[in-house]
């Protein structure tokens, strides 16, 4: 008999859709039979007999009510059957309420990054109420790195008894982007400014781009890789980050008047660029977290000409992980950012907590 | 209810007893229950009422024979347990028994590469057995790369949908030092034949280096990751593998002797050595499978001094993953030997099985 597992997905955005597309192309000897799924903020699909949601018109079907965070939770423990959460919202609320279906034995699996790198009590609570018996299992990779191999390989070593020493890495696809361009082994002449204009125009960046000049995205990613090291970081603004928005610019109103008067303040960084150049050295705009030290930042940092972060490419992301075990640093580098590849690793997630719990 | 599962181990050789050591550390709430320990290829230790080894003192506890294969299959299958058998050897007859252990329900976590580089009838008798209702799983993580997570991330993408197109990668940590040492972005002027002579006193290589430097090695991982890839190689001589030993002393008896005459072919390599120095490039030992062309081979080839595997450190190894989904290739790197390593893969796999199959 072929094993199942229920599956309920909250969301059908960019990175939504293209979990559905890549679901439904699983050749698995697991049925994964998806019996609740909110197209939206406010419509979602489901029946009281818990049919299978049909993932080819899923778009147009016709719809009910979104079920509140209550509902849903009874409603899937009601099935009484292995059931998955997706979440690929970036949603809050949702992400605070993980604890009351990990409790009733619902299994999570999300890119969101909120309910990994708020207040550490709510961490606390997921990982609390997973290791209780019966308590569902949590599976998060695409919260750092999109698809990239970080979070499962960072847990493997740190349960089999490595020390993790320091991680280090480029965990923003916008600021790897702005960086890889503006500062290279090579020296070509790129004003600050207008990298960041053109990040904008080929939708690398935020619609305000200072929500990634901000460093708080990457802070977030940091405050995670932290608390899986075992440097449990109250939140993402308990440490230093450094903000790449000039002071005069932080409360401009708009991001057309912050970037129309970017251009006075290229000359600051452009003299750090030249600074590091001179000493055969890049920028780059690097995470990290030092075991030792019990200390985690996110800034700009140099590094030499044959190191790997500066021979990293358009918006690839990377991490460097030293530790007992790997004294030369274990190095995963890639695509950080994107549909496909985040899809990619939630539904890798997915599987595996499918594989633990189908029956 | 501590959930708990059986565990065979055979070997306690380096990797063997790295193995012990960090599962005697581990703290998880399942149980692993070591039944049967076979601490060389003749003594084991284990009880007719499948009492644990006390894995503090499996070195010096009184010993029997060790079973033969059909009667350790018998031995794990009539606990009536999920059972995980660990070969930490390289041993071929126990490899090729896998499919026996599958069919029986027992579970294979290992870093031997003869199981699944051998001819490809055993390769599928293998993953067939484990498809079966009732078969074992497999992992195998550690026979590419030691501990560095490649087998698990490359079936993440096959399993979700991606399509790969090409794996390249610096699979030997032998062939990596020795390459990393003789050709660099800078030009040190050291011969060929010294390095592999350092190698072989820093006990990098085989006692014969020429078992590294046939390139058989390399081509066992290039067979294993092609088939995980989906083109079903043969056998690891199936393809174009390029030797690094010169012919004349191919057939010569002793390992001295070869070292003795190595330098005679010295300027062979340095020629080629300064041809890809001249272009900028540096010459790398590489395992490479192209999905496109259906065409896998390992042989020196040449990369730019910004390429990573030109600015790979000490015995590294590096995999290079290009796909629809990363077309930017997916790039990890780190130690890919090593007891530590290699027992920190074997013992991830280990504990993935048992969170699967542990009751």
């Amino acid at each position: 008999m072929v094993k199942s597992v229920n599956v309920a997905i909250i969301g059908s955005g960019v990175v939504g859709s293209a979990f559905i597309s890549q679901l439904k192309g699983l050749k698995l000897p697991i049925e994964f039979k998806v019996v609740y799924l909110a197209r939206s903020s406010k419509e979602a699909l489901f029946s009281s007999n818990y049919d299978a949601v049909d993932l080819n018109s899923y778009k147009t079907a016709s719809a009910q009510k979104i079920l509140g965070l209550d509902e849903l939770n009874k409603f899937l423990k009601a099935a009484n059957k292995p059931t998955i959460l997706v979440d690929n919202t970036s949603n809050t609320s949702i992400s605070e309420y993980y604890p009351e279906f990990i409790k009733n034995g619902i299994s999570i699996a999300t890119p969101n990054k909120k309910a990994f790198s708020s207040d550490l009590t709510l961490w606390k609570k997921i990982f609390e109420s997973s290791s209780q018996p019966g308590g569902g299992l949590v599976y998060h990779e695409a919260t750092v790195g999109a698809g990239l191999p970080i979070i499962g390989p960072l847990n493997d070593l740190v349960t089999t008894g490595d020390k993790i020493e320091k991680i280090e890495g480029i965990f923003s696809g916008t600021l790897s982007y702005i960086f890889n361009q503006f500062s290279t082994p090579e020296k070509p002449i790129k004003k600050f400014s207008d990298i960041v204009k053109v990040a904008k125009d080929l939708g690398y960046t935020e619609p305000d781009p200072r929500d990634d000049l901000n460093g708080l995205d990457v802070a977030r990613k940091v405050t995670i890789l932290a608390r899986l090291a075992g440097l449990e970081l109250e939140s993402p603004q308990s440490f230093p980050v450094e903000s790449l928005i000039p002071k005069p610019l932080e409360s401009v109103s708009s991001a057309d008047e912050y970037l129309s008067r970017l251009p006075e303040f290229d000359s600051d960084i452009q003299n750090r660029k030249d600074v590091a150049f001179s000493k055969s050295k890049v920028l780059r705009f690097v995470g990290q977290v030092d075991l030792k030290s019990k200390k985690a930042s996110v800034e700009i940092g140099e590094y030499s000409f044959d190191h790997p972060f500066a021979s990293l490419k358009g918006s690839d992301n990377v991490i460097s992980i030293k530790t007992e075990r790997y004294p030369n640093p274990l190095i995963i580098q890639g695509a950080g950012a994107g549909a496909e590849v985040t899809a990619h690793g939630v539904l890798a997630d997915t599987i595996k907590i499918a594989e633990r719990i189908a029956q």
